[in-house]
């Protein structure tokens, strides 16, 4: 299925000199976002249609091949005129087959698209957000009346309305009948023809429930966008130091390193240097400020370890793959992090327990882990009624105890905590076994 | 969908006081192995169409609650007479419902039942055997010809045939037509039946492809069965000693488990409290007789470590959960016994170099089960060009180096061995990745 793109626009609110959908957000340009949020659900051929300072957008995007897809444009010289006349401009390249519509300037989360259907449909389908009151500049939205799940009426000027447009469908080929019909009535606009769709029963809606996405029309709107986007690339796993601390300075960190060329995997590989290093300071702690600077390394690890996911989603370059050798290095850094305490604790004091401990804190860590690899969702899912001890938790207690000098407690709480944990892990699987 | 299962007959070459398909085979009787098997692919709802001490059967299965399923019987006192009138007389219990035929007194793996159409076909499906110089006892099965994939004919006498029918059908009502009109011909085989099925265009036949089955009708079948049963239980990611060594041994030991009440579940516990045992006496390795025995209990909690998943197999109590349970268990297992052997040491020697060693043999293995459980088909693709160190061989080179009184060697054997095998899996999936 084809996915065509609206790029003719001139959008002279956001900037005086580029096009629209060349602005940055997030170290992709806005139509770069709108092709791979379209890639990511298997779409590779585009059509995309040009007008106000096309030939920048053309060049920029070329042939499609750096972003892995294919790319043909189509002009549409009329561009001043409504966006209707844009997806008309379409209907030699995309011929007989149902197809996406996209707006350049509209973001969305990459899951909305999976509401559209996957196959053919009989009618076109509108994706709308029921939310109204959350849509930024509501005001200059297209707004949808919808009765008992079906649209009765569509416009700007709707005073009553109880959906917005999100400017994502899904298209048969009678959207290409009701454009030629509203424009030889010279109605130019999209929503027009729209409307004729619903006169005609070829119109359903789906809502988007609680999804994101965003019309780019103004600096503001930008802002609003990048801050949302940023906010949602916290997990529902994430524990409470990582939602209440890293994240909120990892995803400022993110932010900043999306514009560079540094992909996620070599910010894994950073990241686990930075446990390396902590460790080797933590082996040295007889020195006490070598022990301090081992815990703060150890807290900035576990801050700059959500950088790599953050990009890696932000920057389309999320793979099972990179998530793979991420949880790797992980293991190794919580494990190196725990033998360089116990070493160096070893070497100051010459007291034993602390293999002990450490085998306890290791052990307990490494299976806390395993449990996870093997029934994340459902240990996900009963996670409070657990301990909570994942890695945001456990890096955290050990710079608390790297600043108190409480080497050997420390090990034994995660070792007990860590244990318990596991155990209950294994209780809670087999009760529910008989 | 009901499965009606025909258990009328007297097969007095296995036995001559009990009817034939309450013979015990690993555990289980064999038309208990066979409900089993059709539970394990969702049907719940039987007919047993009962003859032969007939009392005897619904004695001992009642209404199925003990399976965990819902039994009807039907009686059929003509069980004298050939097989077909038994199917007959389930027609009033089944109704006008697609049904699953099976034979009580024939066993096969239970994927084969996945061959069957799940929902409903238009056809009756015979499931056949191509594999004919494999078949237990040719010259009394019920042989098939297929020509391009459609059965041409059927019976025990065919001189020239390539196929031979396993005893397992999906049945439309058609098969009762086609039986009412032989039996009103005095032709009482269900296979005459089926001839006329094949006639009228109404049969199709899916080759089982090398799936194990076997009509038990003598001592000898049934010792032929038990023994591929058994040797069936080896899976395909056992490594050398496991195949080789632990699993021959392992087989036997379930063949007399499962005539116990014995839940896999503690064996799991029992296997586990073994190497609790083997690390109690690593850490008193300095008598050395203690430390050949830890040696030998770590070997044989090896080869135990196989009866629990073989027992629920062939018990037909495999769950996610019981795997989840051994698999920790084997974690911490793991654990124990390299914490034994370098605390032990540590007592003898004073080397603190053995708590590097164990740190670094119990990161690898941990980690290596991380990978395993993150990755499984990947790795296991893949693990001919890895290094062989799967749980089997570690605890193999575990028990020689106690042997050999080489502990501190040992641990820096595994330790390099995991810890190299975990670092290619990482740059296996990175090189993928680019």
């Amino acid at each position: 299925m084809k996915a065509v793109i609206l790029a003719a626009g001139r959008g002279k609110r956001l900037s005086r000199t580029s096009p629209k959908p060349l602005t940055f957000l997030l170290g992709h340009t806005l139509i770069e976002r709108t092709i791979l949020s379209a890639k990511e659900h298997g779409i590779t051929d585009f059509v995309i249609v040009v007008g106000y300072k096309g030939e920048e957008i053309i060049e920029y995007l070329g042939s499609g091949e750096k972003l892995g897809v294919s790319i043909q444009y189509v002009k549409n010289l009329d561009w001043d005129k409504e966006n209707g006349l844009s997806v008309l401009k379409a209907k030699e390249v995309v011929g007989d087959e149902d197809f996406i519509l996209l707006m350049a300037d509209h973001v969305f989360d990459h899951d909305i698209l999976g509401l559209i259907p996957s196959n053919t449909s009989e009618k076109c389908v509108l994706l709308v957000d029921g939310n109204v009151d959350g849509v930024f500049d509501r005001e200059d939205a297209t707004k949808v009346i919808v009765r008992n799940g079906s649209p009765s009426a569509i416009g700007k000027k709707l005073s009553k309305y109880n959906a917005v447009d999100c400017g994502i469908f899904y298209c048969t080929t009678d959207l290409f009948d009701a454009l030629e019909s509203t424009v030889s009535r010279d109605k130019y606009r999209l929503s027009e023809a729209v409307q004729r769709l619903i006169d005609e029963g070829k119109l359903d809606v789906v809502d988007i429930d609680g999804g994101f996405w965003c019309d780019i029309d103004t600096q503001e709107s930008l802002k609003y966008a990048e801050n949302k986007m940023l906010h949602s690339l916290t997990k529902p796993t994430d524990g409470l130091i990582s939602k209440h601390f890293n994240r909120k300075i990892s995803t400022k960190i993110s932010r900043m390193l999306v514009r560079t060329r540094i992909t996620p995997n070599q910010l894994s590989i950073l990241v686990f240097i930075l446990s390396m290093t902590a460790a080797g300071f933590f082996i040295h702690m007889s020195e006490f400020y070598y022990l301090l600077i081992g815990g703060i390394l150890v807290q900035l690890s576990s801050i700059l370890d959500g950088c790599d996911g953050e990009v890696a989603r932000l920057k389309f370059m999320k793979t099972d793959r990179g998530g793979f050798i991420d949880s790797v290095l992980d293991r190794y850094a919580d494990s190196l992090i725990i033998f360089g305490l116990c070493y160096g604790y070893w070497l100051v004091t010459g007291d034993i327990l602390i293999w002990l401990a450490g085998f306890g804190a290791l052990i307990g860590t490494l299976v806390f882990s395993y449990t996870n690899a093997r029934h994340e969702e459902e240990f996900e899912a009963t996670e409070r009624k657990g301990i909570p001890i994942r890695r945001d938790i456990r890096l955290f207690i050990i710079m608390v105890g790297a600043f108190l000098n409480q080497i050997l407690i420390t090990l034994i709480l995660i070792a007990i905590l860590t244990n318990a944990e596991n155990l209950r892990r294994i209780t809670v699987t087999s009760s529910q076994n008989s």
